[in-house]
């Protein structure tokens, strides 16, 4: 319909972005938080910071990398920390999308971060999104039947399995994956499961809770310690 | 195919529970986040928690009733707090639903829960999910294109007009409504905005980013202060 159409979007355009929500569990953590937040390095993203969430948007790598720098300049303070990130694609705007349903879906590059040394776990979800293909930006929405978008589970299974071989992978809980291995990792895996499926669908959010420093696991890279045995700290 | 089918699933059978994550900015957050957790009324509730979440399964009231009682109990110690809340309907089991999609969506009531006496502010998301109508438990999915699910906006709609009739509603950033009011209240309408969606879709999301005690905002109600005037507390 616009010439839009005609033209492959900027990750702006398309939506492509996250929010995140950097929790520090110390007295200090107006300082803690202020430094890693001035500490990572803006460049080519759109940052808009409030009093809930920080929202960036831009292209999936320099998002992720900005995520992954600030959480990692918050860790080496020692500080037990938790981070809630949702990561967006395919639906630009607030209320209702910019871009209209079944737009040919986006695909993009992998991401690939560099190592930070700090160790995550995290519960991670991956929802694509029925408003894809059969939802109209109409309040009285859904009325049309399409064809099912292509098949967008394989990916899923692919990077559980791409994090199964990494080690990453460290099992199911009701309603999410855990994983738990460098910051880096934990972040590629899902960045890139969102990435792949949003190949297929026009809009996939992905969010993650990711722990670091919890004072229920020693520093030790010692698997899971679900359950009674864990203090309970989330 | 089952006997399961024929009956009405009891909430814990269809999935209904949270996984909600509490972040205390205060080094005695371990007192904080244990009392709390301990206050709270566990009633006919499944509860678990292990180092990065609490997983809760039950009825939709139970649950956020729960939810609730954690919350105002750690917010009255005053420290500032977020809690990222998972709220999920149909779709039990882990990696893989133990539900088949596709499954009669099942309505519920809506929720009420008493005052909290605790101003919150909130990033809140509803997904409605592609695997309601469109996905196949195994790996090689969606294949099959069936008729786009009922409508699933008009709830969504009706609970943001819900939240504006309440003044609950604070707008709409990227990715996210705001809500802000008393916790209670914020819960309630992401609670009965996901109870309604979850009466025509299967397998529902919600997620809530909640900030409470933020220094950013000294107790008054005195609506959004987004932007540059706000410290980066996220």
């Amino acid at each position: 319909m616009t010439s839009a159409t005609h033209q492959t979007p900027t990750p702006e355009q398309y939506g492509v972005g996250a929010r995140f929500t950097l929790s520090v569990y110390d007295s200090d953590y107006v300082r803690i938080i202020l430094e890693a937040l001035g500490s990572a390095d803006a460049t080519d993203l759109t940052i808009e910071t409030n009093d809930i969430s920080t929202f960036i948007t831009g292209s999936e790598q320099r998002v992720l990398a900005y995520v992954q720098s600030v959480i990692t300049a918050a860790a080496r303070s020692g500080a037990h920390l938790s981070a809630a990130i949702l990561l967006s694609r395919g639906c630009p705007g607030e209320l209702q999308c910019a871009l209209p349903p079944g737009v040919h879906a986006l695909a993009a590059a992998p991401i690939e971060l560099p190592r930070s040394g700090v160790r995550a776990r995290a519960h991670w979800s991956l929802y694509p999104l029925l408003d894809a293909g059969s939802e109209s930006p109409s309040v009285h929405a859904a009325s049309t039947p399409q064809a099912a978008p292509a098949d967008h589970m394989t990916p899923i299974y692919a990077a559980i399995e791409q994090a199964k071989a990494e080690g990453v992978y460290s099992g199911s809980d009701h309603y999410a994956t855990r994983l738990d291995g460098d910051l880096s990792s934990v972040l590629q895996t899902a960045a890139n499961a969102w990435i792949g499926v949003g190949a297929a669908v026009q809009h996939v959010v992905t969010h993650l809770t990711v722990s670091i420093n919890s004072p229920t696991i020693p520093g030790a890279s010692d698997g899971a310690s679900d359950g009674a045995a864990a203090a309970p700290l989330a």
